[in-house]
């Protein structure tokens, strides 16, 4: 009985899928503060002309340079797992598959875009790369690559964070970036908070304020993200472009594939290059699944909003809580941003992948399930997929249908394990956001587009 | 460029290999407290007979059995990888081999072991095993295999490790495992200490003692121990008998075989498959690493000795820093143990494999190379056998040999971050045992055999 499908290197795809060449309608411009679309030098102080291109191309394959491939190989291709243990753990029908993408140094799927991102500002002369991170994952993601290409790493990690959870802090310093307490007196942004509250705790927002503040300021450091934009997601469709090829070997397909949902990348990373198949007819069903505490597609409202808390980025139509929102205290995982990838929310709003919200407690409780049949520990995040997916196989049980499901399983937990903790001795809560809170952000869109 | 080296599952060893049938002489038996060997009976209490048979076996091959491959194959075959950023990085003629064994699911070659131990115990018909750990590498990989064969795990984690070190207790539950602090009351050994001490910190040596009088007393459970046993490093054996075969893909092989050595196992299973083609004839050297703070085999005696602290387990002969021997504080990593494998032992004390002692500061500084190099971060252990495999390399760039080392990298470094943090903030220091201490042991040993 197969277990792993693996690829060899040489199977590894050559080329990353841009989803926007199948899209029915063309995706919707981003728009400046006066409500017209921007132009590509809009974002040239801080991103390479190279990633602005990809970002706007609705060309159907980009060819992945040869040095992003070489760094790619250190961990991928990444295995296509049968989950026989967990089928039978739960006696259902349906056959599972999971692609695990914590096999990569970083220990989630992050890393496939931190290379192209380092790659590309390299060849543009950059030598500088600034970015945010909350707990940890796409700083230490960034700052793994970063030193391929002879690029220093500065992050700007949440000051709570950096205090209570050094371990992603010095993997990050054992890659060699710098890590810096957020807020800092190095910015403005730093500055102006620190003024108001010396002892500010940080957020993402301020954190996001200070690493795109830096990068605007300073002509060798650029800006890097790790979720929403349109070249993240396209870097991560080696992901489902492998998984399709790992399908193949076994002579299999899925009926319906899950991955969590956040920003977006881990969705359109996996998801995406089986659009193709359904924009060509075939019948596959693309599921996101987002936390019930921050439920973006499946409450939000569909609108033009910013990209981050204090309004300095360009305005994107997405499904958005509002730009000021922030998810309860009690929320243990990431996938708590505001909005959402603007392919994923143009695809949802017209029909064509759909989404699920599901509660706290309840993917944790999938996630130790998975943990006792299949072994590997998952990340937060990825128990979301798994919630849905044993949802799904449990109603494949019960009408003896025999399904194929495949989900990204896009991290381990190894990091996490404080907020396993929590949930073995009951501090974790379930938070359904009140109907109140998510009517009240329309008056906080900013009503343009 | 060829980075990894994969098998596919049907490549995977179906046979254990056993050293003893190449060594140039029969092992030397355990004795009794009377100087007397002991027979298999004498262990029966805590062990089922077929783990026994392996321990007292002199056949070559040993079959894997098919439901213990079925859970090999949940992250085996291994990788092997070329670490050719490594070798560029240092600039040397030298290729650079690396087994990554840090795929499993508790992040450690541990499970290879793990496996076996749990399956003939259910075939004995044994429901419950009892263990200890210290940091939780070894309690977390029986954790996560216990549940397969319907086997219930208690751990006995030294007190100040479950309270200082949460994560890996919290894998540990999450794999299912019951874990304690140890000493507790439940066990004589346990409440005789806290009589002494009701607030002691617990050791290495308490905990394996109320695991084994656990096992000892209930007729339902057994005892199971992750390295030093020749049973032990024979279930290891799969990590070489695998690389020998990812070598012949790409037709190399090692002129040097390097592994961390603690108890034996890691460099046992890494070491001893390449051991049947020296004995065959072919020039190729067996590296064991250990650490200068607890320099066994560089500087111990070769003598019998307990196996464990109190003196409870048969006199084994080996090298030994004397049971009573503890480490010092500063040490960061693995590798503790006072003594060593009788094997590894034997094998060295008849000149067969060589050993050489490091200092922790520039293991770590090993480590961090390595990680910015390949990426993965190691664990402390394994950055023993690559501050080795770099000093080799460094004198082939001096000398112009392209010689071909390998070593095993038995695990990742993700639950020893807060090691990192000590080294990058100058808190961890050298130690050289001082000959005294050492010439002092020769008084605590048994003086049998």
């Amino acid at each position: 009985m197969q277990t792993k499908i693996l690829l060899d290197e040489s199977e590894m795809p050559t080329q990353w899928y841009n989803v926007v060449a199948d899209m029915p309608n063309a995706p919707l411009p981003p728009l400046g503060p006066d409500g017209q679309p921007i132009g590509p030098d809009a974002l040239s102080a801080i991103f390479p002309m190279s990633l602005i291109e990809q970002e706007v191309s609705d060309q159907r394959w980009i060819t992945i340079p040869e040095p992003v491939r070489e760094v790619y190989q250190l961990w991928r291709p990444s295995p296509l797992y049968r989950a026989h243990q967990l089928e039978a753990a739960l006696g259902t029908p349906a056959k599972i598959y999971y692609k695990y993408e914590g096999v990569s140094p970083a220990g989630s799927h992050k890393p496939n875009t931190a290379v192209a991102q380092a790659y590309y500002n390299r060849e543009a002369g950059i030598r500088r790369l600034a970015t945010e991170t909350g707990a940890g994952q796409w700083g230490s993601s960034l700052a793994m690559v970063g030193q391929k290409f002879g690029i220093e790493v500065r992050v700007y990690m949440v000051k709570v964070s950096y205090e209570q959870k050094p371990f992603r802090r010095s993997m990050m310093q054992t890659w060699g970036a710098e890590v810096l307490p957020s807020p800092t007196d190095r910015t403005e942004s730093g500055r102006q908070i620190l003024a108001k509250d010396p002892d500010s705790p940080g957020s993402l927002g301020i954190a996001i304020s200070e690493a795109v503040e830096e990068a605007a300021s300073r002509d060798d450091t650029n800006y890097a993200l790790g979720s929403v934009l349109n070249h993240v997601l396209l870097h991560q469709t080696v992901i489902g472009l492998e998984a399709k090829k790992q399908f193949e070997k076994v002579g299999d397909y899925p009926d319906m594939v899950f991955a969590p949902c956040g920003g977006g990348s881990n969705f359109g990373g996996a998801a995406f290059p089986f659009f193709a198949d359904k924009a060509a007819g075939k019948a596959v069903r693309l599921v996101a699944v987002e936390p019930a505490s921050c439920p973006t597609l499946t409450r939000g409202h569909y609108a033009y909003d910013f990209g981050d808390s204090v309004g300095l980025t360009p305005l994107m139509k997405m499904y958005t809580l509002g730009h000021d929102f922030v998810p309860p205290g009690i929320h243990a995982g990431g996938l708590r941003y505001h909005g959402d990838s603007a392919l994923v929310s143009q695809l949802y709003n017209e029909g064509l992948i759909e989404a699920v919200a599901v509660p706290q407690l309840a993917t944790f409780e999938a996630g130790v399930q998975f943990a006792r049949a299949e072994g590997i520990i998952p990340a937060p995040e990825s128990n979301h997929a798994i919630r849905a997916v044993i949802d799904e196989a449990n109603r494949c049980r019960e009408s003896g249908e025999a399904k194929t499901l495949f989900f990204n399983l896009s991290g381990h937990g190894h990091f996490d394990m404080g907020s396993y903790d929590k949930y073995f001795s009951g501090e974790l809560e379930d938070f359904e956001y009140p109907a109140e809170a998510i009517d009240q952000a329309l008056h906080h869109l900013p009503g343009v587009g």
